[in-house]
């Protein structure tokens, strides 16, 4: 399990090292990692590492696709569980050689959207 | 297998319980669950079971997210088929002593957005 | 590893008969077929493979939804990493009787959404 603190009400968090750290620990050669986020706010992005302007518009888009018409839900924070569903919060990747397969600029990222708070990710490793 | 039956053409019905259900009879103790819905216009959604005014807005806001433009395809549910891609239907969860690794405010959705129609989601257990 | 070489900025490209292929080969009876896109401006969507007019409407409506605000990454293709975002770069599969598990109008689609480009899919049998 990996442990975050998030600092705004939208931001995105790399946690691509943490995971790959799990893996190491873990030995496991060859599968799969399976990722799963306990939370109805908040999801997981997997994209570019490399510009942070990728994340900055990235958060921006999805804030300007939420549709402006009147939400029922009482916390004001229809917007963050909709960005939780366009996201999605359970997301399999492929190990091998003891590590995550991933492209070059590929970063894996917890998806704040109704912080701050204190986060959990769940890791799962499928030999 | 589970098999549904909606009611409305949007409509969002709780399985969470029915996929306990086969996670338990199997008695398999750590693994994963995968969930996949054979149909092109309906999706899995991972949210709030608490407040169903939650249900109530992610479904209004995914209607109001497709966009006004002139669909091409003849059976007037390119909007349907819009939202099975943007919830996806296939997801994967994480079974931990006998029961899925959940939120303490997750139900999972078989999301309908072509009904009322007769329906199904397959379960694939992987130890 | 499939290997596809896409020729406009956005196309979908039906891949479901190189996965099955790769399944066949593997002579894998039950398990599951994991789905990684190794670029940040692709995605997967499984849907309709019957009327080509879908996978037009799909596209369009993607377009639409692509909010009018400036973005600040340089290379011009915010667009491009938000519909990856929405569509999913990673999916899991069930395979029963050597085969995938599907509907009956699903294709496995590669979404190219900055191309033309050479593309990769990693796909990684669980038995």
């Amino acid at each position: 399990m990996i442990q975050i603190k998030t600092n705004k009400r939208n931001e995105l968090i790399d946690i691509t090292s943490k995971i790959q750290k799990i893996i190491l620990e873990s030995k496991i050669s060859s599968g799969a990692c399976i990722l799963y986020i306990p939370h109805t706010t908040a999801g997981i992005i997997i994209n570019e590492n490399a510009d942070p302007d990728v994340k900055t518009d990235l958060l921006a888009a999805l804030g300007a696709m939420v549709p402006k018409i009147n939400f029922l839900h009482g916390e004001g924070n229809s917007d963050s569980h909709l960005k939780s569903l366009i996201c999605g919060k359970e997301k399999i990747l492929i190990v091998e050689n003891n590590t995550l397969v991933l492209g070059t600029w590929d970063g894996i990222y917890f998806a704040e959207f109704d912080g701050p708070r204190n986060r959990k990710v769940f890791v799962k490793l499928i030999e």
